[in-house]
């Protein structure tokens, strides 16, 4: 507590001071372009691993980072979204996961935790999508890579439940609204962004290249995104697979994926 | 977009590099010891305004930082709260508020939100006692002051809801656990901690002074902590008024909060 | 109730005797090829519209062929689904709004059922991911052709509302699942059929004529099927123009859609 | 799903054209006579059973053709007959279960269910009423025999929770509301409707010679229907006895129901 308490005096001393305009700014209102879906892990700091000043990320944090279905709960993540997009009007929401999560673990070993961690069981509902696509498709995996897998697909899965809220769905509808899905590995600071031409996790700075137009830096969800000419994605193909034996050997330096698994990975994102 | 992509390759180049270690030791697992549950707003990052590093904090944000009380809701906030004591064994929880909050804007016209923000409106239903107790106990107040009032009221009402998890109110049974009320002023970088004692919010820092134990660092509720021995509330009170009128003053240059205020601010701290 | 009584004498005397080996078989068990979601309604009758036999068709009846997001309810419909893809292993799901609709009509005057009929108001709930997309993107429509619109983007809310669910989850992932959006309009019993390459409802028969498969009878949404290579879309658009302004002329011989609006309908099959 | 596309063409061509008229009528509005409530499964088609025409039938159709207490959940049964009462006026409600049924033999083996289909096991919970009266009071039974009697059992079940709801229990207050039990035997297209003064589930044909008043075609439950001329009700008991064993042999030529087995069902029905 007493470094906290420090902490304080020294980001008052050095980063406020450095920034006095950005406070006096911001003291008017907040306009963020971005709604930052990720987990409560300490481990994960979205402002820090993309360099967002204050401002700019309007963030949910929950264990698993998990977005129930519009209508299963009432806790703050369909008001917070509500507020994102209604009363915010952000246009971009990225939902990110990581490596190591402890949510997915749990999902892992679910019936466990129901004595243990009763709150944490009924919470890991939102997940069992999840949970049901991966014991269903990907029984031969376990361990770490099993986990990965569920990292991975989770995200996709909460994408799912994100769409069946009334503003998203109404925001979605004209492509007015993009929505993202990354992978954030803790143990080597990577961030993949999951591209659905490509089927699959990839550097986002593999696709920074190909266009200038903000619509395109980061492909979106077909069904979230305007078309894109033929011709964008051949090169697309061409490049990625460069890319993304590169990232995955970044991501998985012990196991990479096969190229069997990144089929499966692929057809989960045609979910 | 762009800007969080280059950002991601800028974290990995700089801040990585410079911290190998730290990341390599976080791959192993995650041992926070604060549960900092604030505010989505992006004016707002719990590890800038602390000086965290990564795998100090782990964090629960949501509009309003709004604690629905044990089993009014089945959204993640229990499930993580659960998984942050149960799991982590964290000791120390950090309720943080701030200035200028949009969801305590709206507890001011909750009306207002029905129509446009239905699911606003239902989440707000869990800072219902604090617009209660502001309705009844601030009538006079209006603006600014009375945002600025119900901002610090509800971060104390949120900490009641708090106490009514089965797991925290095992863990506070045997002060096993602190919980400190924060309310951070975006517009001047500073921070206030409540201060049971002094029934105020005050700056954290001069109550440094008083101890090197970390447990007396800042005054913890009553009913979460050991006695205190009266010699010291003593000296606390003496240097405390001092310490306070300057947070006032760097707090609300415009609109000092009157002894009377501070009064009922104290009764709403015991409400 | 005297007809109806006299209605079973006639159908044991009649279509029973005449089709006494199936009986026998479908004593034995169930295997119907097809889940076929739609409303209460009176006036449709799946097995009618779609001349299927006993044993083909597993049926879900409700008010407005609604299905609540996964975890939202704890009524008959998700354990119903459940059923037909886990124990019976349907492959197959028609979801069939129709013209006329009274649950569409009460969800364009909502709030006058609240007092009226409670349950329904509920109910509707499921459904306001419609009501929010065609009051943000149709205000300028009204009365009829409003009416028809919302049926349409209502059938599309519900698939969106139903890839949530686990069981649909998983069958999806690897596309062993199809699942089909079907307008009845009572009126002139046409069935017009969504097409997710043309966005739009359009007579299934057009699509019969360009492919032997079954897997192409219907086009299927993008992320439940499999890729569909160029030259069968350029086949499709240039066939669809004609079959389309066909439909549409015997969908709504009073109000044909106005290409601007087959644009809004196309962008919000996107969703 | 080409067969039902050519389906689709062939009830145009022929049931359409010949039934022109018919449709004109429809599409100003539906006036169905009966609120017919049976199970998803595909062997059942209410409209062929009963012959009913387009616009006769009102349907709600899932997993056991169970209807939950009012309150118990806020799935589609309660809005659908909440309509059907209170909008459509309705005054005669049928709920026919069936032989075979897939509901009813998972609620024999009741937890086997919980792991793997979760949402049926939940959902029987509103066919317990049933598994409960039939384990306390049919234990010596079992295999064929024992489903026949929980499908029996469950609809009077259903019947009861149907009586929950408040527009139900109101207009049952004045006799305005009938309320029939059937079931439905796949393997030889036989109904036989629950007779509650012989107690036992008849031919529904029995009873049409009985009198020419609809009122009196199907004897209805005591509780909802106006009283009965004791007269009435001997001519009845004299020919019941006929006309029931021929239903019993009809119905169980293998196992035929004891005058004891028949009380117990009497019995059930008054749970």
């Amino acid at each position: 507590m007493k470094k906290l308490i420090k902490g304080l005096r020294e980001f008052k001393a050095s980063y406020f001071n450095t920034h006095q305009q950005l406070f006096e700014q911001l003291a008017h209102g907040q306009t963020p372009r971005v709604l930052f879906i990720t987990c409560s892990d300490s481990r994960v700091d979205p402002n820090l691993i993309t360099q967002a000043q204050l401002g700019e990320l309007f963030v949910i944090r929950n264990a698993g980072n998990i977005v129930p279905p519009y209508g299963a709960t009432n806790g703050g993540e369909g008001a917070t979204i509500e507020y994102a997009i209604q009363a915010l009007d952000i246009k971009q929401i990225i939902i990110c996961g990581h490596s190591h999560c402890g949510a997915m673990k749990g999902l892992m070993k679910l019936n466990s935790l129901q004595k243990e961690m009763p709150l944490v069981f009924d919470w890991l509902k939102y997940a069992e999508a999840t949970r049901r696509l991966v014991n269903d498709h990907y029984s031969e995996y376990e361990g770490e890579e099993l986990l990965e897998i569920m990292t991975a697909e989770n995200v996709l899965t909460q994408i799912e439940n994100l769409r069946t809220y009334p503003v998203i769905h109404s925001k979605l509808y004209q492509g007015q609204l993009s929505i993202y899905a990354w992978i954030y590995h803790l143990e080597n600071a990577e961030v993949l962004a999951y591209d659905p031409h490509k089927h699959a996790y990839v550097l986002p700075q593999s696709q920074v290249k190909e266009s200038n137009s903000d619509e395109m830096l980061v492909k979106q969800f077909p069904n979230c995104s305007l078309a894109i000419n033929s011709t964008n994605i051949q090169q697309l193909e061409v490049e990625s697979s460069s890319d993304f034996s590169q990232s995955v050997s970044e991501r998985l330096p012990a196991t990479p994926l096969s190229p069997e698994q990144l089929k499966r990975i692929y057809r989960g994102a045609n979910n």
